[in-house]
């Protein structure tokens, strides 16, 4: 039984989640490659679409995510990791989580505080 | 600030968590429609890709999902929604949640038991 990744060209959605607190911290995807990768090294590997290639997350941050347990949806075409998530933020623009907005009154509002600062740990670039 | 619905097909990935037990239950799509109806009804509402029309979770079964709260993530192409799962699962195989199935020694293993009979709620069909 294998993932489906030809129902959304050739990506599986995966999404993070914090083993401890049970904090979904991103969404990402996965190619095939990216999910044997995650697999093979324990460390959760996405492809991005933007830039068209593997992403090992916290390849320049050092904020890796350390996979604790892997599962798949009924019809194959999405993956959840529970993972450990290594530094203060998952999130590029400083926070824990990437879903640091809620919609509050039709509107998106940050709703809590940047763990790090993102300038000091990317230099810029993400 | 609006979501972006042009990275993927005028879709953002919908990801759907109980807002008691903190479980990933399942991920939808929504397409612009989709997510204003779900914010109107406070009814959780995807985009089918397979049927390519929308979809009112619980339609067919009655396990509905109440809206308890929406996030956004940082590139504004997936949401979050915390919610309250009507019913005995979520998953149209019979499961609580869709990720029933954890990567164990290199191969998906059921590792829950189901909550509810599918052919009983669904009569054969989805």
């Amino acid at each position: 039984m294998n993932l489906d990744f030809q129902k959304a060209d050739g990506l599986v959605t995966a999404v993070i989640q914090d083993h401890a607190s049970g904090r979904v911290l991103m969404v990402g995807y996965m190619n095939e490659e990216a999910f044997r990768k995650t697999v093979e090294s324990g460390y959760a590997t996405f492809y991005s679409r933007s830039r068209s290639k593997l992403w090992l997350k916290g390849e320049s941050s050092g904020h890796r995510l350390v996979v604790k347990e892997i599962s798949a949806d009924c019809d194959l075409d999405a993956v959840l990791l529970k993972v450990e998530a290594l530094g203060p933020g998952v999130c590029h623009e400083g926070y824990q989580s990437c879903f640091f907005r809620k919609l509050e009154s039709g509107a998106w509002q940050v709703s809590e505080r940047q763990t790090y600062d993102p300038n000091a740990v990317y230099g810029g670039k993400e």
